[in-house]
């Protein structure tokens, strides 16, 4: 059994992927990504911008049952030494659709996510997805969504509701989101900086790109004074907050020295990214030391990113295999002092997400 | 006299910018960015593409004699404890000039920095510049500037010869660079996900879009297996080394992970970052500990990125007060211990640097 290696552990993963059941169907139907078709008798996921029209069987990611099956991520979790996951609807939710389809699809999903979870004995908990291209339906359903028992607050992509986090059409969101104390967790799924990836498959794209767009969007967000309005927002941020733990100081500096606009903030910007939240997505131990350093250990919450970053080697049986990410993510937290690692392990996530 | 208070860091800046005399001359003769020109009774510098059509009397910077004039940079050393400066051409560098001006006008710029060094009393040395998209006579001219008793390698953009520091084109100047033992100092000019920042002035441009910039230039040029047929190469990656001190973990990962592409590297990409050098130019500890933990204090060294990120306060007399972005630099030196603190500040550009 490959859990030995990481069964003490009893981590808690905030940041794990599903495509519920009623979601894959709902891809399976359409014409234009994100969907899943059929091609070679092997399902694939197309869900990155301007690839759909790629025609190569190799286009998109192979779509394996890892990305849908509920009993594999248990697996995962057993051969993992996660005790407890907070699964959360993998991009782009439901970002591409018209807001009424959005409205109506988000609760389906949503009690989806709630059915899922109760049924796991005790193992899953759950973020939502909220319509954000209908603002006040969306925070309507961040409102119900907390009636849900297993669920804890809700997933978000950078774009909103099209124009970034710093979008005044996102207000009654945030201001519900602060009311409710919700958690908020922000996750990319376009990229920044796209066409200088050329040549290079998914790897800058995933290892830049995301959290380059992770960065603009919360830079932006902070910048807007989002956090001045609703100092209580709880924002987790995905992939270990992107760059900004690293450029948070020049940041500071930047928005200190610039003189054409006065963005007028009630305090540095690191001062907000202080408040956030985190997943430990990092891969190593030096971001999580200017991670900590920067906000210390006690908003960290241990993440794996399952089911993507799947092991390179495509004949490996990928519910008993070992993956490399949660590995090296591990790894990453092994070289800290041991309270830290309880803290980012579990005892954080319990306590932050009410688990 | 503000002095005072650095005296006795005795600190060598590998990252100050002039725009020396000949050069300023070019740019005023020019009609297009990058250029100098007089509104308002003021000279204002436009640098950045895309800048040119805005007629605004606020468009570019205004350009004022920190950005030529020699003896204020001395004094701005005198002000902030700096005892030697390896001057670098501030951005672009002659990369937007056709390739047989460029050719020329290299000598002419590199000539100029090694008189201006020559006669500083011994606190100045230079960095030179190459015309890139002339590859074999850049190499030539590198070669050339290791006679120049004050230079110290150059400084280049990212973009190389127009398509990146990844293109086979550039062979002959990693070459001769290998060859010689020439320090190549990467610096960014054009940003990256600029049309993600509008509205926030230079802010995220400058603290976002350069680090991103730089890094994806480095990524790029370690995955074409640059270092793995040039291993000796000497890199000094400006800005603490964007965000890939922070994302190299990931990098590593998602390399790891890809399948549509074998890269087929020698290393991971992380150890390719630990053979390069790097400034300290972070703005806060929390970036210096990640970039520390991952190559070593040994590799650092202390920048000011002057004249650039001048005081907000645009009364202020530049050539006498303190700025900002050093005193920055300097705080976040000072957490780290006493002997990583000399080793930044001056032990280490020594050492590596030749000075």
């Amino acid at each position: 059994m490959p859990s030995a290696e990481f069964e003490s552990k009893a981590s808690v993963d905030v940041h794990t992927h599903i495509y519920l059941p009623t979601y894959v169907e709902m891809l399976r139907t359409r014409k234009a990504v994100p969907r899943v078709v059929d091609r070679n008798g092997q399902s694939r996921l197309l869900i990155l911008p301007g690839k759909d029209e790629e025609d190569s069987p190799d286009a998109g990611r192979s779509f394996g049952s890892e990305y849908f099956d509920i009993g594999g991520k248990i697996r995962f979790m057993d051969n993992h030494g996660i005790a407890l996951s907070v699964l959360s609807l993998a991009n782009p939710w439901v970002d591409f659709l018209p807001p009424s389809e959005a409205v109506a699809l988000s609760r389906i999903f949503n009690d989806d996510m709630e059915a899922v979870c109760a049924a796991s004995g005790g193992r899953l908990r759950g973020f939502g997805v909220l319509p954000l291209k209908a603002p006040a339906a969306a925070a309507e359903e961040l409102a119900r969504i907390s009636t849900l028992r297993h669920l804890r607050g809700v997933i978000i992509g950078t774009s909103g509701a099209g124009n970034g986090l710093h979008d005044p059409a996102l207000e009654p969101v945030w201001a519900e989101a602060s009311r409710g104390g919700h958690m908020m967790f922000v996750h990319p799924h376009y990229g920044l900086g796209n066409a200088a990836y050329e040549g290079t498959g998914h790897a800058l794209f995933l290892a830049l790109g995301f959290p380059f767009e992770t960065s603009v969007a919360i830079a932006r967000l902070i910048l807007a004074g989002v956090l001045d309005r609703h100092p209580v927002l709880k924002l987790l941020v995905a992939h270990a907050g992107g760059t900004l733990p690293y450029l948070a100081g020049r940041l500071d500096s930047c928005v200190g020295t610039e003189r054409q606009i006065d963005f007028a903030l009630k305090a540095a910007p690191s001062e907000y990214l202080k408040r956030m939240y985190f997943d430990s997505i990092g891969y190593h131990t030096p971001a999580l030391l200017a991670l900590i350093a920067l906000v210390g250990h006690e908003r960290i919450m241990f993440g794996t990113d399952h089911p993507f970053f799947p092991p390179r080697d495509a004949t490996l049986d990928l519910a008993a295999c070992l993956w490399p990410s949660p590995q090296e993510n591990y790894a990453a937290i092994d070289d800290l002092p041991a309270e830290q690692q309880q803290a980012i392990l579990n005892v954080n996530a319990r306590r932050i997400m009410a688990l």
